[in-house]
């Protein structure tokens, strides 16, 4: 409901009694003008079944305080199974500090946001997490740390030449939504043999595209098995054994957008293989481990001939002048000449599902696959990538060929965007509450203050205890417990924002009802609680 | 500390003791051993001086269970005025259900990602919300909600033609994350004159891109203000009177993205206007409004004069041939080529930082404005768009000259992925240690249960009124009240998961000690509440 407030919770049908019962030992709003809420509000307790979502739009109009307020009921159908207590949190609110004085202090109960309670996913674009999905990835991360090891280290090497390490500071300065952070690399002795320790940011969660995608062998029978005087089985498909294209462009978005970035800082990635792209949730891809080989092969032979190297990745655009500074250069050229080709394989690779397809003898029967699941664009890639060309590769050159798959991927990430923070704004209320509990919990029962003259019948404390016992152990005519999450919320809703609401509260010996307002309980809260936290630091 | 546990919250110095009070009526640890937790752990408590953060990165080891573990020190040094309830859930965690039987269940407590920790603002790239915006735009949402109007009406407007419902059925299925999606088109009487209503999704924390960016009368200056025998004043520069480059690109990667989807479907937006351009957060725009002109012209003049239309906007592709279908067709073009045309001023008075630039008579200044200040792929973007064209333009034909700039509108809007995932991992744990204490208050001190003979000394729920009296009522060894969250926390979270670990429950007279683990007081807790809840549904 847009503009409902109070209502009760929509998944605990087992707590919260159909009706609600008229509080034999406490407490109603004896002065409820006073509280401006709209009308549903007050009947929302007494009627929830009168909250069930329907699926359909059912506008209403509502008339507050002389504005008349149009609102649709948005609620999506519940999920079911789903975890309930989000939904309680409906109708949390947040109104604190001088907002208080600007606007009504009445609640208004955030609804989940239309565009992304109706967000329907698109035939097209690479899915991204539903609620519980991403409550699950989040699960998963906490527990992945328990195993985490957030540090690769190589054994047995020492490293003679430190110069690598100016690549190393370039690296550490590349920061890139798809690509692992480098932090530091240093030697070590603590192991048996001295090693090389390199430390990247850890991505809980993740998995290497080669376990997600690479792992079932079963995939490679297209390209490995062929039974005598037969030809080869039935073609795989999109969707039928191969990966849909959405999802491979999803992935060429943001590997080519971490190989432009790397590039243009003058580095080249050289740990462009399915062992080494991270996978997170659905589509996200993260290059991990680079930098190693610049390291590792700093010295080594590689970096001495350029001459092989520039007849192995055609560097024809480079004079052959070898000073030292020239031949960095052409080596940093030719290994991003051979990123691209190493993205070259990966994306024929996915295109396969296999990775036999990328071995020399199954190509043209590879790329047969290609032209037949796929579009021309995805073809010309990797024959762009794969093939030799004539001039230097670019990875400026693909742009044009992933199109307008770029708006796919951007519509895609914003829509997640919303997805989350509205998951954000749900939960973002329940440290407010948490805080109110344990506050509350620090000042009720508590024995040292038994004995203190001024925890009266009638003191601060007292009127808080009385609130406690509203607060929780509300019962039914019958005598039963009732028990409301929503009731607890909507109270401390209240005390927080000090409402001038009054409310009854009857002590224990039900011989005595206070009537008192939230704004009064609210000081009191606040007085006793900076009292205890006086006497804590020791000023009282 | 990546792999600390149960340190005390950063932020509250005057809460926590400098040093750990050895709590003179309540409990210790009696077999820590049992408690698996890295050994930072048992120290934070009481040395939480150890845990203040340092700017640098200290990597540290550790053998837990016989695993060597390496951290680094990845909290950022706390920003100064920061609302600290956040950082007390870093220690937070979550071990529930089936999870708990193939994890070690000891907690791990989730730091910071590192990727966002470290998570520096672009040069180049549209900044995203940092922690405290977010939360700031959040609660306006909510307060936005007081007095939205979640409805355009259009009064005393008579709906004759009903076929343009065919268009409003085809907005109704735009989904895109640039479009405010129409819900609904309906007439009513409820007001005085007969109305036409345009229900559309709601986005709180929205403003024009009118009063956002034109909202200045000042920024006309250059336009308007010649004094006499005078040339014009100083030239306004980026960041010096003009926005950003950064962000017009960012603008026009949404609009294009939002008129691409728009033209695709066959629609043409024809509100491309900084009227009808919602603006949401630092840079995310939805063109609102969409649909409106199609109800409201539909029968009207322009319709029937293709001629008129392809004059104006040399549709030579079309053969004019009038049929009617033919004229729909030809309508429809000639109101995207508009829209282009509408982009182009909307950029153009982006890069003027006035809508003075937009007019006839300025054309030509404004236009060496953009080439003094501006890259020339955004002047060759608004040549396109605002000059005449021998052929149709396409919103397609930009998207070269948009360019790598797409990678960086991707990889800004992956990055505020990153930081919104990371909040919501924190705050999502606040919602159970909120129904733990929840349900723990419906427990405790409940006065009909005073009365049960199970309510005894040694029953289920004297253990959790000894809890309670751990959790909340620490003294000092001087009696002074102790109060600290994070041992709240530490408690609540073992309570969860049910650890092994034992404490020593005092009675108030401390005749008593009970020495249990938490994994029976889970059972207690359990079990008391299951009973709660049988009571309340009269099963008791």
């Amino acid at each position: 409901m847009s503009l409902s407030a109070g209502s009760s919770p929509l998944h605990s049908p087992k707590i919260t009694p159909h009706t609600s019962p008229a509080p034999r030992r406490r407490s109603h709003t004896p002065n409820p003008a006073n509280y401006m809420v709209p009308s549903s509000a007050s009947t929302s307790v007494s009627n929830p079944v009168s909250q069930t979502p329907s699926s359909g739009q059912v506008i209403q109009k509502e008339t507050v305080g002389g504005t008349t307020y149009f609102y649709t009921d948005t609620t999506p159908a519940p999920l079911t199974g789903m975890r309930s207590f989000k939904n309680y949190h409906r109708t949390a609110c947040r109104t604190e500090g001088q907002i208080i004085e600007v606007f009504p202090n009445y609640h208004i109960y955030p609804p989940t946001a239309p565009h992304v309670a109706y967000m329907q996913p698109k035939a097209n674009a690479p899915s991204f997490f539903m609620a519980d999905e991403l409550r699950q990835d989040m699960d998963l991360r906490v527990l992945q740390l328990v195993a985490a090891d957030r540090i690769d280290g190589i054994h047995g090497f020492r490293l003679v030449n430190t110069k690598c390490m100016v690549l190393v500071d370039m690296w550490k300065k590349i920061q890139h939504s798809n690509i692992v952070t480098l932090r530091e690399v240093f030697t070590t002795k603590a192991f048996a043999e001295p090693s090389l320790v390199f430390a990247y940011d850890f991505h809980a969660g993740g998995e290497t595209m080669m376990s997600r995608h690479f792992n079932d062998p079963n995939a490679d029978a297209y390209f490995t098995k062929r039974k005598w005087g037969q030809h080869d089985g039935p073609l795989p498909r999109q969707h039928a054994g191969l990966l849909p294209e959405s999802l491979i462009w999803a992935y060429i978005v943001q590997l080519s957008s971490a190989l432009r970035t790397i590039h243009t800082a003058g580095l080249a990635c050289r740990v462009m293989d399915p062992t080494k792209i991270l996978i997170t949730g659905k589509t996200r891809l993260r290059v991990n481990c680079v930098g190693v080989f610049d390291v590792l092969t700093f010295d080594n032979s590689q970096n001495n001939n350029p001459l092989a190297l520039m007849a192995q990745y055609q560097c024809q655009c480079i004079k052959f002048v070898p000073t030292k500074k020239k031949l960095k250069v052409i080596f940093i050229l030719s290994c991003q000449q051979a990123d691209l080709i190493s993205l070259g394989k990966v994306v024929l690779a996915l295109a396969c599902n296999s990775l036999a397809g990328i071995q020399r003898e199954n190509l043209q029967k590879a790329m047969e696959l290609v032209t037949i699941n796929y579009s021309s664009d995805l073809k010309n890639l990797i024959l762009y990538l794969l093939t030799d060309q004539n001039r230097m590769r670019s990875v400026n050159d693909i742009m044009p060929m992933i199109g307008a798959r770029f708006y796919t991927q951007l519509d895609a990430a914003q829509m997640r965007n919303d997805v989350i923070e509205e998951d954000l704004a749900k939960e973002v209320q329940n440290g407010r509450l948490f805080r109110l509990l344990a506050k509350l919990g620090t000042i009720n029962e508590r024995p040292e203050f038994q004995k203190d003259p001024t925890w009266s019948e009638t003191g601060d404390r007292y009127l808080l205890k009385l609130f406690r016992d509203h607060l929780f152990h509300q019962v039914t005519e019958a005598g039963a417990p009732w028990i409301d999450l929503s009731h607890i919320i909507s109270c401390l809703n209240k005390l927080d924002a000090g409402v001038p609401e009054k409310i009854s509260l009857i002590s224990r010996d039900e011989k005595s009802v206070l009537v008192v307002t939230y704004s009064d309980l609210k000081r009191c809260f606040e007085n006793t609680f900076q009292e205890l936290i006086a006497a804590a630091n020791g000023q009282l």
